[in-house]
């Protein structure tokens, strides 16, 4: 607001003045409120995030959150949006991964897990969504799940000529390989002890697992192929 | 004690009656305030682990947790332990399937899976413990994660030999479908949408992850049998 109104002194200051500020000023509330949700969520849970705590973490007027986003449901559900990591992060990775390659198969899915594998490892926003996922029913993850289930829904097509008519399931192979990377990591962020005598919180565990998703993939690759 | 007295019933029956109330009541109002812990973590998480809530849940004077347990602390504890799963259902039974082996293989281990995937599957509690376990770092869930370790690495030392000089890390790749039977059916209770297309609250989708345990099983040992 101030510099704007210091450029246009002179002319038409007072409409001027108020409009732009208040556009900028309510962009930087809004950021506010939003970066002081993953704040909150880091470092109470999600079963912190009442108005209380999060206004006092953003130090704004709780009134904000209802006129810039109708309420706090709102808010977290703009935050969770913003962060949706498998649309902002994973997403285009994977089908940078698809784009590249010729086919879709063995190669083009381990790379996506270890992508996946890291994406995880590196964002405690999104291990802190991860986990409240699995803690409490909540609509606004139902639809983020959803979201990627969209996604996963378009790959698998392109696997089902490679495994039609053998008895391995790649779904249910995935799932358990998926779930498993976001489990290990939780469990390694908060619990610290090892899992199966795997401590992927060595560079020598974390290889283990890399290495055993590619196995997996190898191993159901090659006997859908007999 | 209580025996000793009834076999006096004739000489002191005052004293007797009063100690034997009194040692009855103690023990119904641990098993209360047990029984207490476990409701609140199922319904209010383990965020909701008060005092205030276990006590009003429980029906009981708030002195009473210091008085039979030492504290708050000391009550979860106890109610940890006696719902340790792993001691209590999973490790019996693993032993069950380990003593009527003439080895530890293949056969065992996915034997070993369905069960975990059938014991965690049925049990509320559990599945709140393993919850709590990946939310925040707390010094008895990590020393049940460790009780586990010590029972797991006995184990795993018997299937050494059939894996020394392969490419495949049993330990990886059990950890990894471990923790996947733990997240999905944590997905599956709090969020109910498919993963990868798979619904394990059917059970077509809980057969597809069963069989696709028992594959990965018998494509490792094959590999390494090679």
């Amino acid at each position: 607001m101030p510099k704007k109104i210091v450029e246009n002194k002179e002319k038409i200051p007072k409409v001027r003045k108020v409009t732009d500020g208040a556009i900028r000023n309510k962009a930087r509330t809004k950021k506010k409120l939003l970066d002081a949700v993953g704040e909150v969520l880091r470092t109470k849970g999600y079963t912190g995030l009442s108005i209380r705590n999060i206004v006092e973490t953003a130090g704004v007027d709780r009134r904000l959150i209802y006129l810039y986003f109708g309420g706090v449901d709102e808010l977290i559900e703009a935050y969770l949006n913003e962060k949706d990591y498998w649309m902002s992060q994973i997403s285009p990775k994977t089908e940078a991964i698809v784009a590249k390659a010729e086919q879709f198969g063995q190669k083009e899915i381990t790379a996506i897990l270890h992508t996946m594998y890291e994406e995880v490892s590196k964002s405690a926003d999104l291990q802190k969504i991860l986990c409240w996922e699995i803690s409490e029913p909540q609509a606004r993850l139902r639809e983020l799940a959803d979201n990627r289930e969209e996604l996963g829904k378009q790959l698998f097509k392109l696997t089902d000529s490679d495994f039609s008519g053998t008895d391995v399931n790649l779904r249910a192979v995935l799932a358990l390989q998926i779930a498993g990377i976001y489990y290990l990591i939780l469990h390694a962020q908060s619990n610290g002890s090892t899992f199966c005598e795997i401590d992927i919180n060595t560079p020598k565990g974390k290889k283990a697992i890399k290495l055993a998703l590619e196995k997996v993939m190898e191993l159901v690759y090659k006997e859908a192929k007999k």
